[in-house]
């Protein structure tokens, strides 16, 4: 019996996403992604979900995010830890698994710290592409953080914004975040507050990493027109937007039942109503309807995201010719022999001495 | 601000594993993760324990395995494909993660096929050492699979069992048996029936791989004494024992909710009387009372087995200079610049080409 070909495992390091990323280029990277994601979205109704599996401890949150459809089955780890950066840890760090419904095989793991990041700007493109006005250009970004150059760098290749307002409490991360953006063609407006940064855009990403319920929008400073991509209330007790935000707008989430509790949405009654992005994306409800009409993209990141992106990297690491075996399970010459595996490491008997004894074996009379 | 000392993660390959049950001997191994699952078990309540998720699909379920205490977090991701190895795979292959609670780094990735059926069969010898007649020596093995091997040689090394009674309705399976176990000091007597392998044994263990409603066991096939090891029985609809010979024991479990639904438990009302493994070990309930009752260790297979398993193999392999740094998570030099992980990979204008534009700044008026 040979092994089977869905061993071994391959492995994309922090270094092959990288280097797949240099290879596609950013701008195919994320449109690969945000591909991916729509084609998943449309075929919602064929993914088993459920809402994250979440550890809490007093430091932050570690959580497993399980999908499936009837072929392709993934998960991610992943953490939140606020006071990481003070021990030089990233806040968030993530891998994933793709593996195989038929047989239960991991195909793949994969990293998805910077795939996380890229996946979530991906997200709000193929929302934006929906839900924001045609003609936007101007992007204010509130909170210039670790996620801020990937939704940036997605809504100026994807999308066409092509000038920023920036906002963030710390003038440090909005300085990083302007280096990184070098040699974009972005016109950049440093402003002093969110209220601000607002003034005049078309769409407004809320990217913040307190996690407090914080009111980084008011309604009043809303207008008419506007698409609100907020991604950075995203778990209990962590929220961005004032209630009055929230009834001001059409709201638009990914997964309903996770959205009321990680969500701004869970400043919400149970009954305010929503819209999920997939049926948008079948034609089932309308994105926009109105040049006017402000729409409000409630991001949480849902584990479909991660099923997508595995797939896309799956498919770019073939492609590319990166990934390396991963010896993660055994291969076994015959499964039923499990204990062969182990070899001489399974006792003095099998490192086969001719002074091994013979069990003493008879069959019952 | 330098890396955290966290990361990398470190792997351990199957390769590994093996090597690290060669140079510590199955013995050792064997007893080790015993003695992990012992302490672990005494720490119960400082557990956060929650049922394992499982994704079911037409050929198998693939699940995941959570648990954590204040200071480690573990996760085993581990399937069951009863018609795998027709396709040359393992019906179980498994691996496994453990983290640092306090960031949530992944410090370990190991693989968890071998080490489960090491960790199983520790399981078994920590309820046997409380549960089985001190002077037990001849254990019946019914159903003599992948997993025979590892509770066969637990016993024999840890316990003093010397006589076995094998029996499988696949005769070629006990012939693998016997050739694994040549060289270990054992009688070994071959039997035609489960009835007659069950036959003057002090221990049975039960091990069948059929997901079907079984009866491998009758009561009247029970002696005043024994004590049954009833590991094959794990799943919603795979059981192995007829209830009444759940109604003649006094019966232990791992982790009650899921025994409930998974064991051979499955079969009996709710208010079916069962107690906890960790009440045992702490002295909050007696283990064998009388050398002339019988019990039973209704076997499933709990996540806090994993986290212990791991802990000893972190331990080992650290002490054996075993393993390598995995790039699972990317060690950033800022961590809160995640996109100057990209480098290069960021686009065009990050090549630092001369004629790169600098992006138009400036600060709101």
């Amino acid at each position: 019996m040979r092994p089977s070909t869905a061993l071994p495992t391959r492995f994309l390091s922090a270094h092959a996403v990288c280097e797949l990323v240099r290879r596609e280029g950013l701008d195919r990277t994320l449109a690969g992604i945000a591909q991916c994601i729509e084609e998943d979205f449309q075929r919602w109704p064929a993914f088993d979900k459920s809402a994250r599996v979440a550890s809490h401890s007093h430091d932050g949150v570690i959580e497993l995010m399980p999908i499936s459809d009837a072929r392709r089955y993934s998960f991610k780890y992943v953490n939140g830890h606020p006071r990481n950066t003070t021990r030089g840890l990233p806040t968030v760090m993530a891998f994933g698994v793709l593996a195989d419904v038929a047989t239960g095989a991991p195909e793949l793991v994969s990293e998805l710290t910077l795939t996380t990041a890229l996946r979530t700007a991906a997200t709000s493109i193929v929302a934006a592409r929906r839900l924001a006005r045609p003609d936007s250009r101007v992007m204010a970004v509130i909170g210039n953080g670790a996620q801020s150059e990937f939704q940036v760098l997605a809504f100026y290749h994807l999308l066409g914004i092509d000038t920023l307002h920036l906002f963030d409490v710390d003038p440090g991360a909005t300085a990083k975040l302007v280096r990184n953006l070098a040699g974009h063609h972005l016109n950049i407006v440093i402003c002093a507050s969110a209220a601000e940064a607002v003034l005049g855009a078309d769409i407004v990403t809320t990217l913040t990493a307190d996690k407090t319920r914080a009111t980084i929008l008011h309604a009043d400073m809303l207008a008419p027109g506007m698409h609100l991509n907020a991604v950075g209330g995203d778990c209990p007790g962590k929220t961005e937007l004032a209630t009055d935000v929230l009834r001001r707008s059409r709201v638009f989430v990914e997964y309903e039942p996770q959205t009321r509790i990680e969500g701004d949405l869970q400043q919400m009654p149970a009954d305010f109503p929503v819209t999920e992005l997939w049926r948008v994306l079948t034609g089932q409800a309308p994105g926009r309807v109105h040049p006017a009409e402000i729409t409000l993209f409630d991001s949480v990141g849902f584990a479909l995201e991660d099923f997508s992106a595995l797939r896309f990297l799956q498919e770019a690491a073939r492609r590319h010719g990166l990934g390396e075996p991963l010896d993660l399970i055994p291969q076994l010459p015959d499964p039923k022999n499990l204990f062969a595996a182990l070899g001489e490491a399974a006792g003095p008997a099998d490192c086969s001495t001719p002074a091994a004894p013979q069990p003493a074996t008879r069959h019952a009379a």
